[in-house]
């Protein structure tokens, strides 16, 4: 595959190979017919070259059109000069940082030596305009720097962490992997299918039956045919997906989009062994992975009945400030071991796209995640995003350096998401000490194998209604939110995270989230839940 | 136009209309085939109804397929039961704030009284987490809201202030006119060509025959073919735009996207007169109109021969500190008059959709804009952010409004712009200068007229070029850019610029900006520029 030059710009793009798995294995004429395709090999004097250049497209039909025709950005590229010494640049047109009208930036933060209080032992972390030039050999991040244009993929500074973090958490098992910050893992999304998916080539979406409704609002008019498949307490069903894969007819999907851990709306979280089970599946049909881990860190222990109000049930971790010694370290590496393992932690073939989000766990107001994926797919999406978002917030990424790199660096994060899954499961066993004593035995995940994540996805045995016969699920799920809206309470209607809505619902479900309401507030709204549906039910 | 329901969810979604010029006279007839389309009236009890919903569509063929079939986002849209009193939310899964690791953000910022010097009278803005409960009546926004999960469209605190800054500069001429945040006008941008523009329909684009890099770069992938507008010193030529839209042959575009003020890269400025004249082009051929305006506020004095270095010719400002009384806003009525009327201050159709940015004028690193246009494409703008970027940056957002809104208010933020057109308009004289002397009689854009804008275009006459007759257009450039590289001076090649890329070039050309290198560098630059030309030329 040759180098061609881009429309006279003086760069040099190459053709797109994406993923790892070549889809046949090569033969003589099939060398043959690659060179023929290629032309001439162009090679003056001391030509860069790599043996990629001359290797199998990997997953060659799946890139968009759209994604495909991607230019690099030649403003941005340019950039690559600036490395020159003494050059002076009049190319692009970056304000001058001495018109930013903003000085220093300074935030008040919880300390793991404090065991993260939010009223002791915090700490203030300052980032002025000129550190960098003003602090020689100190700080690698300054506002000059945070607030002008960046590269897409995000400023040097976050990636670095991100990447190390994600070295440390899934240690991906190939050499070419590569993370790019997103502007939250809903952009990153909607990027992921406008590259692997395409209207006019009548592409679909694997996903589970009951899937995050702003995932499916995002296909739907990208022209994108989602497919639902059946899922149990673990999450979605390899066996399902292999025999929707396997059914001919219509053209088959070629991605999957899946929340393993925690998913939205029914909390589901696969085993490793379920993992392994889909990562085989999409193995033999050649399907592509978007995994979607906003709840990731939060996989608590399963919960003890009666539990309701304490943190029991959950892993005591050991605040103990910063990095520390490797014996130090024990509760952080206990803290992983708890964690089951990624799609992209077994991903030999560079078939995952990661989306990973800081919503859940630091603020969703930063609108900063990032991807990890092979280097041909973060290429792809680096295009994208030079030509849309234009990579995060400069003051986000300030602050989560800051933060995550100078203040706690990787052992404190680690130490605050552990106790952020501890608090969300005091939360969790709050609302299900609720359920124990207003919704006797209505619930549909057994509590025991509740693994956690932000939300309870109820089931109501609809076939027990007075009017099972005469009005359709739909009817009395609306019946039931209404009721509930009436009485005070705020529910999500299961029908709304339904992957094909043009089916007959499976069930009759709700999806409650413990993420915010105090534990006297859920009592009082699981109460009220009840009561609206005892009221339908005429109980 | 009767309400249609949306899958189930019980939320009622009207057909859109866009804009507000109606395509064709209403008849009897027509009548009857519309009621017919809409088919039976379903009005129970106290329906809620507006004339809105019996009118015609306005711009009924311009929205995409992709656009046209967004549904509102569930999850938000359920946001509107909160309102109710005693509620309980188990609706959307927002973090508890009490687990967000920041307390407080504190910044340091310039102020109107101290004539925006960086080091004097600098005020110490503070937003604290829990500001809006804790000092009921003061505060408005904190960090429990702005760190959050929160409407695409942005936050009210922030929107409130660009609304009516909008206003008091644009004063758009019809009612309906609305403003949405967004994370920047190359993300506002992206998203206004899928709005409007289709790939499998033929879509195009009209814009200056040179015109913004990465907007060419937008279009090119979404299949939106580019047609180029010829220009002189004051931007566009309304004539050719109506010669080239008269013409038969493919289908015609039927969206413009221009720069009126400081164009990237020919830094021409269009006149109000030239803006009519654009305005009723766009009227006679009912093309859309995508207007975008980074530069809007740096529209300086026409610069005087010899002021290099001085701040000569531009308005002088009285800064006097924050919202004053109606006589001490005087110099800040002086400046609102120095500008040239935007298009959407003379949109009566509403076929303007206005990009505004704080990239040049603020911070860039913020990646928060605002897009003002009809009802009607605002509300596909925020179905298009919730499933792309779900607004911007909270962190931005807050550090924005306190900034602009509580520190600086309207009056301040306009004597900040006042401010920073004088820095740049001293550094446009320093580059002028340094061209006086060391390019003399080079420049294509007459200096009398420059009004300004961050960019510096270069015309070099190529028919003196010794091998003028041997040497392409494009092979000339890049000898010059190349050598420019080995001399020490970046610039930006007029090619990278060509809205037709595959149509020759009409003369040799060279971007430079005086954004941020200093005087003294510009002026090397400029010398190493005029040297790498000259050498070219074997003069």
């Amino acid at each position: 595959m040759s180098p061609t030059n881009v429309g006279g710009i003086g760069l040099v793009a190459e053709e797109v190979h994406i993923g790892k798995q070549a889809p046949e294995p090569l033969t003589l004429e099939g060398i043959r017919a690659r060179r023929a395709k290629a032309g001439k090999l162009d090679a003056p004097t001391a030509s860069y070259s790599d043996s990629d250049m001359f290797k199998a497209p990997q997953f060659p039909d799946l890139l968009s059109p759209e994604s495909a025709a991607r230019k690099p950005c030649v403003l941005k590229q340019a950039a690559k000069h600036l490395k020159k010494p003494g050059l002076v640049s009049l190319g692009g047109g970056l304000p001058s940082a001495e018109n930013f009208p903003i000085e220093r930036l300074s935030m008040q933060v919880p300390s793991p030596a404090g065991g993260f209080s939010h009223t002791d032992n915090l700490k203030e972390v300052t980032i002025g305009k000129h550190d960098v030039r003003d602090h020689q050999g100190e700080g690698v991040l300054d506002l000059s720097i945070a607030l002008n244009y960046g590269q897409s993929i995000g400023s040097a500074q976050l990636l670095r962490w991100v990447t190390e973090h994600t070295e440390l958490v899934h240690d991906p098992p190939y050499a070419d992997w590569r993370c790019a910050l997103t502007i939250g893992s809903t952009g990153s999304l909607e990027a992921a299918y406008r590259m692997f998916g395409d209207r006019q080539r009548g592409d679909g979406i694997l996903t589970e039956e009951y899937s995050f409704s702003t995932a499916l609002e995002t296909a739907a008019p990208l022209g994108l045919r989602v497919f639902g498949v059946a899922m149990d307490e673990q999450g979605l069903l390899p066996d399902k997906m292999d025999e929707l894969l396997s059914a001919g007819g219509a053209r088959r999907p070629r991605v999957l989009y899946t929340v393993p851990s925690g998913q939205n709306p029914t909390g589901a979280t696969q085993s490793e062994q379920r993992r392994r089970g889909v990562y085989a599946v999409c193995q033999k049909h050649d399907v592509f992975i978007f995994e979607d881990e906003p709840y990731y860190f939060l996989q608590m222990q399963p919960y003890q009945k009666g539990a309701s109000g304490s943190t029991t049930g959950t892993t005591t971790t050991k605040p103990n400030g910063g990095e520390s010694t490797t014996n130090g370290d024990a509760d952080v590496e206990a803290f992983l071991r708890t964690l089951v393992p990624s799609l992209l932690s077994l991903d030999t073939d560079g078939r995952v796209m990661r989306h990973d989000s800081f919503s859940k766990v630091v603020v969703p107001g930063a609108r900063v995640g990032w991807v990890t994926a092979s280097e041909q797919v973060i290429e792809r999406y680096i295009r994208h995003a030079e030509c849309c978002s234009q990579g995060p917030s400069g003051f986000s990424q300030a602050v989560l350096y800051k933060l995550l790199d100078e203040e706690w660096g990787h052992a404190g994060y680690l130490r605050w998401l552990a106790h952020v899954r501890d608090e969300y499961a005091a939360r969790r066993d709050a609302i299900l000490g609720a359920c124990e004593k207003y919704l006797p035995g209505r619930w549909f995940l057994g509590r025991r194998r509740r693994r956690g994540c932000l939300y309870l996805w109820l089931k109501v045995d609809h076939t027990r209604h007075p009017h099972a016969a005469s009005k359709s699920l739909l009817a009395l799920e609306e019946e039931i939110f209404d009721s509930c809206i009436d009485k005070g309470v705020l529910s999500c209607r299961g029908s709304w995270f339904a992957a094909e809505y043009d089916r007959p619902l499976s069930g009759l479900f709700f999806r409650t989230t413990y993420a915010a309401a105090s534990e006297a507030q859920m009592a009082v709204a699981i109460e009220r839940f009840g009561d609206a549906v005892r009221g339908s039910f005429g109980i």
